[in-house]
């Protein structure tokens, strides 16, 4: 995903995801796209932004924390989750974070 | 840099930097490995995760608001800000952020 979230006016929610993947990344991207799909389809949902290097960094964006344990909750992400613990990834962390203020370029376009 | 940050218990900062570059990268990569070096040197600072595909994103953490302020506010730091504004960066949005809670890969290393 190569867009910058247009999120809404602040409060709002980041899950910040940072991981390191292993050497088995059997079914990884499939799952990755379905993941996406599935979360943008959760009610809360307000954007994602994703890059990788070496370090992987995935944000969510949502509305509230209930919105987030939801979707923690939903039975295909669980599975998802248990892949990324057991296989995909070599380490990881999930950061929740209340987003407080935002702003940007004065004249880029918000999209 | 391809390491999870090693922060501390929560609570504390994220500044979530989402960026997409434009065509004039002249001194960039000087200027932002010179950006890491000083902001690790500043007061509150307590770490730092990147990641480029075409979107960018750069989380730095950090101790309190007046940490990030501080920073912010930095000499060198606002003149390599005017750069990103006036010349590297096509959009770019800044998200401040209050990580509330943090979990990781239960048997995985914290750094």
């Amino acid at each position: 995903m190569s867009r910058i979230a247009d999120t809404p006016e602040p409060p709002y929610y980041a899950v910040i995801f940072s991981s390191l993947q292993g050497n088995d990344l059997d079914d990884y991207a499939e799952t990755a796209a379905r993941m996406e799909e599935l979360a943008a389809a959760q009610p809360g949902y307000l954007g994602h932004e994703s890059a990788r290097e070496d370090l992987g960094i995935t944000i969510s964006y949502w509305k509230d924390l209930e919105s987030i344990k939801r979707w923690k909750a939903q039975a295909e992400h669980r599975e998802a989750q248990r892949a990324g613990r057991d296989k995909w990834y070599a380490n990881y962390r999930v950061r929740i974070a209340l987003v407080e203020r935002d702003y940007g370029k004065p004249e880029g376009p918000t999209g």
